[in-house]
């Protein structure tokens, strides 16, 4: 892929000031990665990624209209760079490509406490967001475990998901207007409204863009005040089929617990040890609402939970689960050891979550003989089905090729064993670089839409290019 | 505008075979309106509307296929017709268009019970499915007050709200999956999933394209098993302002009781005459969900209730309303006798909703000599504000330029108004024709995300012209 000219960077360097384009060798290494395992672990062994050209950091929509105008008007591809949380490599830059960095665009801009949305710049980091919400006695009511890195912006881009979205929806039901920047530099902003039948829904071809279609710059986000009610439960469990059934039923009945949690036996063993027997699942429950909701809706679901013969373990696991869930330094520390560990989600309609549960974990341990562990837990429901979440590792390899071999091994069993048994490629985890290639199989004939859009919003091809859709498939005319 | 060739008309037939092509008086003059009021009171005065060319009644998407990629390869206008049951003029087609009746594809295809789903053609009629979905324990919880002549595809095409959309959703909550048919005859299905992060939600295009990209041809929607439990309560209130400011406070706490409604004191004497007192408001409350939740969301609505110092004036006003509450035919008769009768939806953030209430009053009794009633009331709440649905009549005119004239007036009044005060012009009655001048406005510069979505999917600008995007207004070519 082309390099960005010399002439390029200084005409973008006159037109937005000292600071903000940046081309130092260190700024260019922190910016040529996301949190994609593979790359993460290839680098143990020497493998560096591609580093971007240069990495602009606009302070402003106005900033980053002017950049994009400019790099897109000279054919430069452009990659929107959020706080890097992503695991698919969707912010890891092709080489050559210019980075836009949303990081400087980190203020709460408006707190409306009558109609209840906060509205950001799209670099705050949702931590921060939270806490100074915390302050004023509102939550957001989204905690993806990457709530410490990821920027607002990048979770509305790759249609996050939140430890408690059973409660009160994912990204897309809590973003309630936002602005945005076409590649050609055109401003759009959607005002929120409590409803709109104006045509189909704007702000939902932002949610899941992943930089494909422009960047994202302000959103506006739904809050809630603070829950006053809490009712916390754990189970125990026979297998993951029972499990699921349970949590089946309670969904079935219209229940929205803020958080459903069932782990499996591998990973019950590790993380709640004291609480379970041996063999044993673990079924974590968290209600939270106004006064009074919580504990309708607990006495509900514990009075099915005994009924289907689980075994009441009480609050404490569910405890010891919030106070350690977004920790992630023992994955850290294997990928420095050149262990491959990765986390997969999917989701399914309910009739076949429990099979491609079993068969992929079947597949991996039967078919990857560098496979150490497989496990995998249900963490977000609906009526309609639910999701699974596996978490993976290979033993150590010391060879750059071998690394990607296994990676590649793994994923594609889990994305085929998923797709055959009429399941989703990916729950939250959005598409990125890697996961492209499976979107077309994924989407059927509805992949045409995605085209479309592309064709529609980037008819050059010069936003986030080998993202989302997949590279040599990507359209570069409007109407293939 | 254009009239199909008769040698179009006889292709069309050639391919579609006997019965599928109409173009007998009758049928035409059957579909040259939907129920638009403007066109039905102008036609008691002897202005008929302009007829269509031809009705194409397809049996199955293959043949909305084989229709769509003819007529458009043969650069005819096409407009989809449901149940014309819009009140906007979205299926009155423009002279000489060829419309494409849904009505022949009625068939409930596969019920779910496992995942909670229901497959159908577009063309099935909403009360017949929910009577089907009731006898087998199972409701849609969608019911807008045209549940018995609208149709899925055209609940989904307008963005549809039910009366109970408090609690359930409205229709972009309750699509699981669909099929539909873009102008070249591609069929593009998007499975049911309970969520993906694959992109943007594509079922989103759909949820209220108004005809404008193509023709919906099968939906899969969610079903629910019927609640166990019921709660009903009604209270008078002093004023509008004051009964908006309780709605507020159940929606900030996180309840959803599935109606909420909220009729001004001209509504109240006209419907609840012996329940409330001269010049009072009635909130109407209905909550419905699994085994102890009514109960709950009961108890805690009570208590705000009549904290706030609202009359509890008991079930009864609820029951009735219940039992009336798709009973247009008094409008009907108005409409009959030449008087202009409409309504009208708008919404807005909590903080703008009273004003737009009290102005848009004020405004059509002191502006519009020719006014004699005009109410309101709330009916579909949100943590983020409400709607407002107005009730709108003129006295009788014998004139049909007189007839639009006042309706004009009226109409430009309340969505003025509207939009000044930071309002969206509607709520769930969607675009159609007559809205389409205000939709630019109502959209700002995101107005631009929707000239591209028209461009990437009709860019000859064939499907339903006219109707969502203003005709002046609509791309002939993808990237104007």
């Amino acid at each position: 892929m082309m390099h960005v000219p010399d002439d390029v960077v200084a005409g973008l360097r006159s037109r937005l000031g000292p600071g903000r384009v940046l081309d130092d060798p260190d700024t260019l290494a922190r910016r040529s990665l996301d949190t994609w395992p593979l790359p993460l672990v290839q680098q143990v062994v020497g493998r560096e990624p591609p580093a971007p050209s240069c990495v602009v950091r606009p302070a402003s929509t106005e900033e980053v209209s002017t950049a994009l105008a400019y790099l897109t008007g000279n054919g430069i591809p452009v990659v929107p760079y959020g706080g890097g949380s992503g695991v698919q490599g969707g912010a890891a830059p092709p080489p050559g490509a210019a980075v836009i960095d949303l990081g400087a665009m980190d203020q709460v801009l408006a707190l409306d406490e009558d109609n209840l949305t906060v509205t950001v710049q799209a670099g705050v980091v949702l931590g921060v967001l939270e806490t100074w919400l915390g302050k004023r006695g509102y939550t957001g009511g989204h905690y993806p475990q990457s709530i410490d890195l990821a920027q607002v912006g990048g979770l509305v881009a790759t249609r996050s998901s939140g430890q408690f979205s059973t409660h009160y929806g994912s990204i897309e039901d809590l973003v309630a207007g936002l602005e945005a920047v076409l590649p050609d530099g055109r401003v759009v902003r959607i005002e929120s409204q409590p409803r709109r039948a104006v045509g189909p829904d704007l702000r939902q071809l932002w949610l899941g863009s992943e930089g494909a279609f422009g960047i994202i710059t302000e959103v506006t986000l739904k809050v809630f005040p603070r829950p006053p009610d809490r009712w916390l439960q754990a189970y125990g469990v026979g297998s993951m089929r029972a499990g699921l059934d349970v949590i089946h039923g309670i969904m079935r009945d219209g229940w929205k617990p803020a958080v459903v949690r069932l782990h499996d036996a591998v990973e019950a063993a590790r993380s709640f040890r004291g609480a379970v027997s041996e063999g044993e699942c673990i079924l974590l429950l968290l209600s939270e609402g106004p006064e009074g909701y919580a504990r309708a809706e607990g006495a509900a679901i514990d009075a099915r939970a005994r009924a289907a013969g689980l075994r009441p373990l009480g609050p404490k696991p569910v405890e010891s689960w919030l106070e350690v869930r977004n920790d992630v330094r023992e994955l850290e520390k294997y990928l420095r050891r050149g262990v491959i560990v990765d986390t997969i989600e999917v989701a399914s309609p309910w009739t076949a979550i429990a099979d491609i549960y079993e068969q992929v974990i079947h597949r991996l341990v039967e078919e990857v003989p560098e496979m150490i562990v497989a496990s995998g837990h249900s963490s977000h429901s609906y009526a309609q089905g639910t999701n699974l979440y596996f978490v993976l590792g290979a033993q150590p390899l010391r060879d750059a090729d071998d690394m990607a071999r296994v990676y590649e091994a793994i994923w594609a069993r889990v994305m085929e064993t998923t797709l055959a048994l009429g399941g989703t490629i990916s729950h939250h985890h959005g598409v990125g670089r890697f996961r492209a290639r499976w979107v077309p199989q994924d989407l059927g004939t509805s992949y045409e839409l995605l085209r479309r859009l592309k064709g529609a919003f980037d008819p050059l091809g010069l936003m986030n290019p080998g993202s989302l859709l997949p590279a040599e498939l990507a359209p570069l005319e409007p109407h293939p």
